[in-house]
């Protein structure tokens, strides 16, 4: 939102929502301080904000110990209606869609099956189409209703061309994915790929609210990573950056998926692990990381080697990400249920022993809660932010 | 600069020094322009800056072709004579010095040895003022004339607190290092960690004036990382981020000086080469890396193979770094001509073959030309940078 290009009259519109949506509830010499503007500057911006319906004011009647006695307290919220968005998490078997309003409340939730992992981006869009049309539905409303909608794909994703390089739920690379969706639609699409997703939905709605420099790794089929930085996400220039799990832990070591040699998700990847277990014992019937959990846990040796050493890679993988950004906090988030192993306690041991700490005060690691449902909110997180963007770019240059 | 926490009208008139800083000079409607500010706030905020003697204004007589014939059109410069300051670098084994003026350009150049890599942070302090000083008579001025002084340091500096959490040159840890200098000087003194100071030297004159997100990587005695992301010097928390020499490349690796194991520099520092070359033969008379590229270029087979594998996890280095952040480009920089095997051809083969590339346009790795100079001179730039944001305070909340 603040970068060079950014129009100075829009950042300080910008702020002001953001302020809101932080504070909830302020008055305009509230937000004049917490933004660094003037207070006329923010009495003219706030008179826009209401006029294109993006925030509400109201009056609070004076309390007995006001010393403005008889005066009323005027304060200002976002407007929850302002306008409604869809957020989209394509998975490997399922497509979730979340709708939401303004603040980022939930409407309506709707998960639909996928009968194949990886289809065309025709098949694929149909798929996403019939979630979103399912999911206002129950909102009771139509997607004609909708400002916004963001879908959200593992792989590597130019968020701002809305473009995928490629990605593991399409049999296609390098396409437009969302132009069939745009067709469909009234509204702008948004693409983008789901660890990013991720990051934004814990800058607006979880633990990432406090923080202006985090990082969020996930670990769900691979290992995703979003990196946020003043307060911005940061995609590099090809949105191809936050390629964590193709990093390299060791020189010419295991094979990847990627068909490349040593990347950190050749050793922790569910079929990493699997590819660890079946070595001398080809007949091995363990087909999912949760079951070599449940080995582990019966005190099978095999497997108990296998998540130790997963999780000694995760360890320095983790301890790299740290000694590169020195963040203000690093939050594991997605499917930790199946992978609870990777959030143990030797992890982070090995994550302490293998961090440049200068003063005893690591980052904090926090394990994210926001359920699996977060992936869909994030998507709804980002599709908020554009819009609000796109309505604050229309109040300096209103629609002919 | 464009931080939540900066003030809205100091940002737009930082917005108009960086703009004059990358174009030399420009009539106020290519200002406005360029900034995306109004034609009315341009002229406003132009005038502030011409009454704190940032810029100058001059007239260019109309040419023939001119539409507006007969009109002058005025044109605005950054003021060369603005202010001076001082930028510093530590080595090992001498401090180099360099005055500036606030286009930054070089005064006077001065550089001192030191008798020991490592000293108090008294003794540093009084080598430092000395050097000032002696740089300050060679530009026939006083040190009196100095609007501020920055002084790059190798270690893990917290610069916006101006604390040392520790450095190679001192051998006290946790100290307010600039406090001494800070008494014998009447302008401000910054610290900043070395690597930093490159990036921001290669910012402000150098390969990185064309780029917003970009990597600079220093090979020096240690391995060092500055990180610039929309446009700003990302430091971490705790100024400890940028570690690169101290991410892992093998679960428990070589050995290195910071006491943990598998950190890069334990296999491309100049003591691990000098350790590899060692092994099986303690009687080597080999003490630098110079010695050991001498070596290998006479065909030495130990030798050889010793630069290979520093080359090659050299190049796992960068690629993950390429993975994580996909830059608009990454710089080498610092002192190659020690250094030539990290930055020749099979190592650049690594890189691109350990990097996730989405489209054949992996970012292009630069050789920095700044020459040794450069740690000096991107401690001018950060002085330069400073002293022009309090100057641009000033104008909101003048002095009394």
């Amino acid at each position: 939102m603040l970068d060079k290009k950014t129009d100075l009259g829009d950042v300080t519109r910008l702020r002001v929502l953001d302020c809101l949506r932080n504070h909830g509830s302020l008055a305009r010499k509230e937000i004049a301080l917490d933004i660094g503007a003037s207070p006329a500057s923010v009495t003219a911006i706030t008179a826009e904000l209401l006029g294109a319906g993006l925030i509400l004011e109201r009056q609070l009647a004076p309390t007995s110990g006001s010393t403005a006695r008889g005066r009323p307290r005027v304060m200002l919220n976002l407007n929850p209606e302002a306008f409604l968005v869809a957020g989209v998490k394509v998975a490997r078997r399922s497509i979730s869609v979340v709708i939401c309003n303004f603040l980022g409340e939930d409407q309506s939730t709707q998960t639909i099956k996928l009968s194949q992992t990886r289809q065309s981006a025709k098949d694929l869009s149909r798929a996403v189409h019939a979630a979103i049309k399912s999911a206002c539905e129950l909102a009771q409303t139509g997607t004609g209703s909708l400002a916004g909608i963001a879908v959200g794909l593992a792989g590597q994703i130019d968020a701002p061309r809305n473009f995928v390089h490629w990605s593991s739920s399409l049999t296609e690379n390098g396409l437009a994915f969302v132009s069939e969706l745009q067709a469909a639609f009234p509204c702008p699409v948004f693409v983008e790929n789901d660890a990013n997703l991720v990051a934004k939905a814990e800058q607006l709605f979880g633990i990432g609210q406090s923080y202006e420099n985090f990082l969020v790794v996930t670990v769900e089929h691979g290992v995703g990573l979003g990196i946020v930085i003043g307060g911005q996400l940061y995609r590099g220039k090809r949105g191809c950056g936050a390629e964590f799990g193709h990093t390299k832990v060791q020189l010419d070591g295991a094979l990847c998926q990627c068909g490349q040699r040593g990347c950190l998700e050749a050793y922790i990847g569910e079929y990493a692990l699997i590819r660890e277990m079946s070595l001398g014992d080809p007949g091995t019937t363990v087909r999912t990381a949760r079951d070599i959990s449940a080995l582990a846990s019966s005190g099978d040796a095999r497997a108990c080697a296998v998540l130790d050493r997963a999780g000694q890679m995760f360890g320095i993988g983790l301890a790299n990400l740290i000694n590169i950004f020195d963040p203000d906090c690093l939050i594991l988030s997605g499917a930790q249920s199946n992978l609870g192993h990777l959030f143990a306690d030797p992890v982070l041991q090995r994550v302490a022993a293998s961090t440049t700490d200068a003063d005893g005060n690591l980052p904090p690691i926090f394990i994210g809660d926001l359920g699996d449902s977060i992936w869909a909110k994030g998507a709804a997180a980002l599709a908020i932010e554009q819009v609000a963007a796109s309505k604050v770019a229309a109040i300096r240059n209103p629609p002919h």
